[in-house]
């Protein structure tokens, strides 16, 4: 029996195929407080369920009441004829735990809670909350929310949901299955999608996620074989580690994720926090742990619903590269609208070969040579939009074509819109399309065909350059350490220290030897050096003046200790100094660059690349990753800092030993690997020497955790 | 007579008054090359205008028939019972300068034309355009176009245009005047405002605007007392000094602008180049034109219909700030979605005083203290919601309250929507409102009770940040030199010579002398002091070896001066130096910036302020602004330089004396004024020395006109 989560060891509870089934195809469901009021929030499930059909048993629970909107109303979950996968609890808060604790003891393997007051809202809350857990334990009844709008699966006419965007009729069905941190947005998704003809296989608002989170919900949908992709609203990271696990089995199965995730400002991040009750994640944090789920994380809302489309015809992460894109239009400013959008996402778009232009003009059409093939003085034909079509996919210099129809797509869809569609099955390369005008009916066409439309130049952009910045998942990455375990409290060590965890990793030092307070070297120094005083109590060295640059020789070392000795004496006379380091001084660093590694309570190990000096704090230059990283993604980092770039000869200046930075950047995040002991490291700075000098470690810091 | 252009002097033409009523609003139109086939583009004008109802006189002029679509063909404008006030050629491009000339003889004031082949396409395109122009000057004849997809007027269906948008029935009427550079885009602003309830006042592709400029066109309109604001979809800014002129005016009269202009990106930028003929322009450039020209330049398609709304409900520039916003919703999700959107655009949503929570309790209801009013469980109640938009709105603290609408927008518009639109006439304090569910329908409630009203977050934060970065404008800058006008070729000045030309406008620099070769300073220089070679053949001084620094009494000043001369004959021996400067030398600059001013061929004299050394370029940290600016618009400039928060005391360093910077921006600025004669200056570095002491230009660069 495989658990969905890590609840304590011998805890009974439905299987993931189980919770899966009771949440998108139960047998029967019931609904604990159905108001006979059909204004009424609270009388919308027996509503919706009622209107939409749904086939299975449905049983709504009101003691105070014979009939509820026509229909018999049960006193209690007891005396069902049968016992109900599925319940929707939708009392006020205060009978919650009544109703939750009738579900269990009836054997209710799954529940959804509509009202709030668990876990928010002071010591009360907290004191339901426990109460609701310790009987989600005892019987093994599982739990949706609090704070769910509901589940729904369009699919069977399943609207479990006080939604009111659900008293909608016809609900369109398609691949993807929704889950949603925020409650409101499962209507939007649904009725934006609709508008365009796109539907969803399946909708659950993950509330309060105080059982089921919003990754144990999706892994539990996994068996589903009708769900082709999964479209998720993220409010918070607080559950990632299911989220993780979820990711990898999704990835997998070739079934790919979008997200939206709230939180890009601090004011979004901190209104999370207020509404769910969840800690807010760093934002970045969640961009780098998405990365390395290899979902498409859009910032555009409406992309979320239509990325899906576009990623499942392009395929695994990997197959198409952001810098062989066609866009071919019948309006040249539309066209120019759209490579506006995606040249600012940094999705380049491909300027077609002479031969390309040679083949169009082989078809009789008139088309300049320029970087994008526009159809306008040729006409809108459908045979010509066919033969372009072809000519572009067939000429092995393109992995996406982007067409932008013009004002044919509104009146005349019989001309671009139904060759588009046409063609769309044929060959391996993905065409998607954005119409110019209005064209609700055109969308729809092409969605029916297999061609992702969208509505928006901005949320096509936005969807093509998050779907071709995926990257295919490592295991190794998602399944080194859980996220979202405690991390536990440190210490630091001094330089030396510092050093050798790292050194252990392959992270290169100058040259070093130490000497006593006498300042008698070990070993024969290198010069020039720097002589720096070696304490655990001194994580700002230079503050504090125990760091002497320059020096020349032995009587240098001695000096430069004297010193020392003196201005730590100043700044702070309960240190005493026993052992400095005398390391050798590198003075053709190229550029300088901060490698750090943290273990984020929300997401796990992290690796850190930003610019020396304060810039990475002034220009925001850093970027992380998920530990350990690849050669490959440590390259991928250096190409995101932008201060990296004074090392490939800027301005006409030397080139640096990038390749010995990645080097080291790959070191540092095999701590996540080797190393569970410590739960921070920072190298600052790493000196990037010129070309074929390496890169060395000139500060390091690390620490390790008590326990260790 | 006010002539539009800077037409020769003595050409005929009609007043701006006239090309108004001609374009907008002509007593008869005539189309020459009107076919008999329904399925052409060049049969679509009659069709359309047919379709429409239009009033006027409609002349279908085609010599080889008797007939098209059913009604009298005429073999030329000759024939016709008048002259047509405004004329659509829709001919070959052979026939074209045939037609016009027809059009002038008969003393036609207007002539649209819809083919293309002038001045792009080689030299039989630049003849035909010279036969254009030189008929158009000799009758007075004006043209729009060529390239031209026509001038639509839907409050009377003149309707003049061959975009296949237009066969549309019931097209919306507006208060916004559409100009665009691009043809199909008029057709797409116009079936997506259709969708959601809005219309326009009148739409015109500018064409290639070899005669009537985009910024010409909307002059033409400002009669026209319907037309209540502007919208302008801008490729290539060649012909911004009529631009400019209107934008005077337009602000003269309250009629607020909205711009999308296309090139944010090179890519996109280089494709208008090939699209018009026109030289695409630097969009940084542009940016700072639109600014001085008080336009909300907006970067989503959609926010270019919906934020005019917006700008007339909110009004002139300045009258609302960006740290004044309520956020009010029914869906705290969506809220959320809202804020991020808005946040990472720069503006920020003002947390409502606990006395406004008191106030909304007083009405009973129950909303947490929070960065946003979240009605979600107090109830989306018609009567509540008016009660709280006005708590918000009496409480002084906002000057635009924004609505975040739930599912209720779509199903249940008795509710929150009613709300808003009745509250919208009440007081000072403007709401917009953008809906998370698909809800067209209160979109266009909202928008006929003048609540601007948005499709998309993503859209609704845009138009908010474009608007309320608005600044009124300032007559002085759009006046100040002709934009387009050609730039003379320069030379540049030595050191001192531009030291001379800045500091007479107020640029401080540090206390200096000069000295001959033998090194004896004309007088007392202050120690320490920096000596540099005098030459107008070294831009590049430090490169030549040509600076000492740290040079102490005058027995230094000698050493320098023999070192800089050997150094430079080293360098170049054609090199004579007979003057070198002596300079207090500045070591205490909290930060280093560069101050420079040039004269755009497009838009006219610019002032620019970014970082010191390498990051300005690295970083691209820089911002710029039509020259000259107010103290005020100097310190938007240092805000928007992100190097310069070092001098605002970053990570507990000094504060720099901005006070001084400010003063040296804006007297580079006054270039633009003071001296005509300067092309280009530049200030790299000016020190900005620690609060108090000033800042000094270290090193200044003037290029003179030859002429002068």
């Amino acid at each position: 029996m495989t658990q969905l989560t890590d609840r304590p060891a011998g805890t009974p509870g439905a299987t993931r195929a189980e919770v899966g089934r009771a949440l998108l195809a139960p047998r029967s469901v019931a609904i604990i407080g159905a108001s006979d009021d059909a204004r009424k929030t609270t009388a919308r499930p027996l509503r919706f369920l009622r209107e939409a059909g749904f086939t299975g048993g449905v049983y709504p629970i009101n003691p105070r009441r014979e009939t509820v909107l026509g229909e018999r109303a049960w006193p209690d979950i007891a005396s069902l004829p049968e016992v109900p996968d599925h319940v929707f609890v939708v009392t006020d808060t205060a009978r919650v735990v009544d109703a939750v604790r009738e579900c269990g003891e009836a054997g209710v393997p799954l529940v959804t809670i509509l009202s709030g007051g668990f876990g928010e809202g002071g010591p009360q809350g907290r004191e339901r909350l426990a109460e609701l857990l310790e009987i989600s334990h005892r019987y093994g009844v599982r739990v949706v929310g609090p704070n769910s709008i509901g589940v729904v699966n369009p699919r069977t006419g399943m609207l479990l949901t006080a939604n009111a965007a659900f008293a909608e009729t016809d609900l369109p069905v398609g691949p993807s299955f929704v889950a949603s941190q925020s409650g409101s947005v499962i209507g939007a998704l649904m009725t934006r999608a609709k508008a365009r003809g796109l539907g969803f296989a399946g909708l659950v608002s993950t509330g309060s996620e105080v059982d089921l989170t919003l990754g144990e919900i999706c892994e539990a949908t996994l068996d589903d074989p009708e769900i082709g992709s999964y479209t998720l609203f993220v409010e918070s990271m607080e559950n990632a580690g299911p989220l993780a696990r979820f990711a990898a089995a999704a990835a997998e199965r070739g079934r790919p994720v979008t997200v939206y995730k709230l939180g890009r400002s601090d004011a979004a991040a901190a209104l999370s926090v207020s509404h769910t009750g969840a800690l807010a994640g760093e934002d970045d944090e969640a961009d780098a742990f998405f990365r390395a789920c290899g979902f498409a994380r859009v910032d555009n809302f409406e992309a979320l619903i239509e990325a899906e489309a576009l990623q499942r015809r392009i395929g695994s992460p990997g197959a198409t590269r952001a810098d062989r894109i066609a866009v071919i239009t019948s309006t040249g400013g539309g066209a120019a609208i759209l490579v506006d959008q995606l040249e600012t996402r940094g999705v380049t778009v491909a300027r077609p070969s002479p031969a390309v232009f040679e083949g169009l003009g082989g078809l009789g059409l008139e088309v300049a040579e320029n970087l994008i093939v526009d159809l306008t003085l040729a006409g809108t034909r459908h045979d010509l939009v066919l033969g372009a079509l072809d000519v572009l996919r067939s000429s092995g210099e393109f992995d996406l074509v982007l067409f932008v129809i013009g004002s044919s797509a509104r009146l005349n869809p019989e001309l671009a819109v139904r060759a588009i569609a046409e063609a769309a099955g044929d060959g391996p390369v993905p065409i998607a399309a954005w119409a110019l005008p209005d064209a609700l009916e055109s969308l729809r066409m092409l969605n029916d065909a297999g061609v992702p439309a969208f509505r928006t130049a901005e949320a096509c952009a936005e969807a093509v350059a998050a779907t071709l910045a995926r990257r295919p998942v490592d295991p190794q990455v998602l399944g080194t350490r859980i996220a979202g375990a405690a991390v536990p409290a440190g210490h630091t060590l001094d330089e030396a220290g510092s050093a050798r965890v790292l050194a252990e990793l392959g992270v290169r030092f100058p040259a070093a030897t130490t000497c006593d307070d006498t300042g008698a070297p070990a070993a024969e120094p290198t010069y020039p050096a720097v002589v720096k005083a070696l304490s655990d109590r001194l994580p700002h060295k230079s503050d504090a003046g125990a760091v002497v640059l320059g020096v020349a020789d032995a009587g240098g070392v001695a000096d430069a200790v004297a010193r020392i000795t003196a201005n730590v004496a100043a700044h702070d006379p309960t240190i005493r100094l026993e052992q400095f380091l005398v390391q050798e001084m590198v003075d053709d660093a190229v550029v300088e660059a901060l490698v750090g590694y943290r273990v984020s309570p929300s997401v796990g190990p992290l690796v850190v690349l930003a610019a020396g000096g304060i810039h990475a704090e002034l220009y925001d230059d850093s970027t992380l990753r998920l530990a350990p990283v690849t050669p490959e993604v440590a390259r991928e980092m250096i190409d995101e800092v932008t201060a990296m770039r004074i090392a490939r000869g800027f301005r006409g200046g030397p080139v640096g030993d990038l390749d010995a930075l990645v080097d080291t950047v790959v070191a540092v995040s095999r701590l996540a690997v080797t190393r569970p002991d410590v739960v921070e490291a920072e190298i600052n700075p790493v000196a990037v020497r010129p070309r074929g000098c390496g890169a060395v470690a000139l500060d390091a810091l690390v620490q390790q955790a008590h326990e260790a």
